[in-house]
Formats: C-alpha cells, structure tokens, sequence
C-alpha cells in the first residue's frame, strides 16, 4: 500500500523542511515526494537534513499547482490545523491511515505552507481534512514533524495487518515454567528460614510478596538458575 | 498526566533539535525538558526552532548525568533503535503510551545522541525500551522527530480517555432524515421520467445508484434543500 501513497508539500519555504520530510518518509518506508511550487529547491540544506534520504529528494516530483499534483489521486486527504467556514469531513491521523489501508486507493496526503498552511480553495480540494490532535493555542506543527506523525501512523497500520507484534524483543533464553518458580520459591523459603529472615509471628506474607514479585517479573530459565545459585551460596556461606 | 513526564535529552550535538524537540513538546501539551550533558545550550538556533515554544526552553533543566535526571522518576523508558545484546523489556510507542497512562508514575522518556543514541549503560537504566518501528537500513529518526512521535502518542492517549471524538468537525448542518431522502429520491425519479433521461428498459437500477451515491454522502438537510431546488429549476425550465 505504501507505494500507493504520495506525500505533497505545498509552497514550502524552508528547504530543511523538504529534508526533513523525506527523512521521516524514508524512515517509516514511503517513498513518493511531490513539491508544489517549494520556494528553493533543489538544495543542499534540503540534503543535510535529509541525513541519508537523498533518493527520496532526487526522485521528488516538482509541479506548478496542487491540481497537478494530486490529478491521479483517488484519495485526497489535506493537514489542516484550524477550524475552516464550511466544515468538511474530519479525521485523526489515526482514522486517516485506517481509511488509506481500507480503501487502498491511489491516496496523497497534502500539506501546507509553514506560516499558514493550505488555502481554503486548496483544502476544498481534499476529500479529509486530518488534523493533528495539538493543543489549543500552539497548534502548529513543523511541518516535517507533521509529515513524521502521518508516515508514522501509517506504517503502525501496516504493520498491524501483519500476523506479529509491531516490535518484539527476542528474548534471549526461555521463561521459567511454574515448577521451576515453585521450587525456586521453596529454596528461598528455606533459606529464609535456616538464616532467620522469616518472621514465624507472619512467615506466609514474606512468601506471598516474594511470590508476587517473581511472578511479575515473568523470570526466565537463566535468572532462576541465578538467583537458586545465590541460595545455595548463601548455605554453604554459613556452614 | 501530562505535568508527570519528562523529556530527557541526552547529551544532544545540534541545538536545532533541542528547539524542535521544545517545540513538539508544547504541541502535544508536555513542558518538563531535561538535557543532560547539550553541546550548546542556551543557543539562538534551539530559541529560533522551538518557533515560540521558548517558555519550555527557559523552563529546560540542565544536568550532567543520566542519573541525576531521572533521579526522582518511577518509570524510566528509553530510546533505542538497534538490538542490544541482553534483551531488554520493549514496547512500541502506542504500548509506551498505555503504560505511562495505566501506572500513572513519575515518567522520564529519555532520548540518545543524535550519531549513536543511548550507551548500553544509559539503555540498562531504564526500565523499558521503546522502539519507533522504523524500516530496517534506514531506521534511525532525527532526534526530534522521534520526540514528535512518543509526544504524539502521549496525547492521542490522553484524549482517548475523554469522553469524546479525538478530533470533531462540528458539522453546520443537521444531517438529513431518511424521509427528506425520499422525497428528494421522488422528485428526482420524476424529473428525471420528464426529462426522458431513466431508461424504461432499466429504470430501478439507474435509481438505486442515486440511492446508494446520496446514501453514502450522508447528505445534510441544507444540501437536500439545494438538490430538490435544483430539480424544481429543472422543472420550470422546461415549461
């Protein structure tokens, strides 16, 4: 789906920004760069800023008007951070990714001038308007953040249509099994009880909590075999 | 929630992205910065990409160690984006956010250097990892860019528990009522009979396609006043 997606940036002053777009495109796996009219560009601040994303900026598409721009789009979803005179339908970025992936329609998202956005005839263009839940009074994103958070949304939706966690850490030996805890917690308990830590007036609620603990913390093979191993070292310790 | 999380920067080489990471910050309601160890701070380039979030750079609390930042904190959750040789506890930003909302703790996100993030040391500190799910070979985001989307997520979380659309469009116009959709589906059957335009070999099929398109539109009262005066101007104009 994402080579179906085109990002547009309307009338963009600042060439870093034009980087910094490309970066978090390439970063969250998009590729189609298109810049209407952008004040200054090709240029090297651009590249800078880009950090490695130079394909992105030497593949982009320059044209003179939006119509151009999204003329082969199905799905026009324009960034607008203010309430507009005619209201028009409205989604997060959430819902707009949820929306790209269900209708998987040649899609452009649209994003306007740093100081003041996309027009209103340039907004009536879109199907959506998303907007970026900011907060009141400081509601204007940097335009490459906002281009950050839309890419981002959409492959956190990618990579949710795939059959695994979005991020997983491989952990590096098995969980214990529950016979393993119990007579790790039984060792414990007799250790306890040889060096005198138990309080026989309230011995269950120390066993309790411990049992708490190494439950909650999900123990692997390897950190019982540790802490068994320091039980046992505490018993010949004292003999 | 909110006024619980820090943003912790480490040791951070361009103060560009010490503005921008300001800058996210107050986008998304957070305030509390803590940079440990900055290159350059205070810096008119922070101030000039902060773009009027100054009051979070005033506000911005300088240390020297990772320590010492997150001394007073109970859930300390770190940036990475390799995979570290021990497995650590790893969460995507959407769990990050679950968790900082369900243990509701004294919160410190901590971000690396801009070339090589976080030490092993630094990551070993913290009580999970999380991991902005990047596309493998270009996998690393600008530094605040990566803050944009952990901030995002904070604040798409935080409205989730409100009792409310994230984002709202407040429509103008009462929506139509299934019997104003008849009457204009009526009218326009009989117009369009006059104006010889439905087949009478296929007549239904022309209509329910009226049916399905004005259906979906989800048409508003003002916009089906406008088609059925449209459709009575259709009338007069053939008298």
């Amino acid at each position: 789906m994402q080579d179906k997606i085109k990002i547009v940036l309307v009338n963009t002053s600042h060439p870093g920004n034009i980087g910094g777009a490309a970066r978090a495109m390439k970063n969250m796996g998009l590729s189609q760069l298109v810049l209407v009219e952008p004040k200054c560009f090709p240029s090297d601040e651009a590249v800078s800023r880009a950090s490695g994303a130079t394909d992105i900026l030497e593949q982009a598409i320059v044209v003179s008007t939006l119509e151009e721009a999204v003329a082969d789009c199905q799905l026009v979803i324009g960034t607008s951070a203010r309430e507009r005179h005619i209201p028009w339908p409205l989604v997060d970025p959430r819902q707009a990714a949820e929306l790209v992936f269900t209708e998987q329609l040649q899609t452009a998202f649209v994003f306007g001038r740093e100081d003041r956005g996309l027009t209103n005839e340039e907004l009536q263009r879109c199907h959506y308007h998303v907007h970026i839940p900011s907060v009141e009074g400081f509601s204007s994103l940097n335009l490459a953040a906002a281009v950050q958070v839309i890419a981002y949304e959409l492959r956190m939706k990618q990579l949710s249509l795939l059959d695994k966690p979005i991020v997983s850490s491989k952990w590096d030996v098995p969980a214990a099994t529950t016979e393993q805890i119990e007579y790790l917690l039984n060792h414990l308990e007799t250790v306890l009880g040889d060096i005198e830590f138990l309080d026989p007036k309230a011995p269950r609620q120390v066993m309790t909590r411990f049992r708490r603990l190494y439950q909650r913390a999900q123990l692997d093979q390897q950190e019982v075999g540790m802490l068994r191993g320091m039980l046992t070292a505490m018993e010949k310790a004292r003999k």
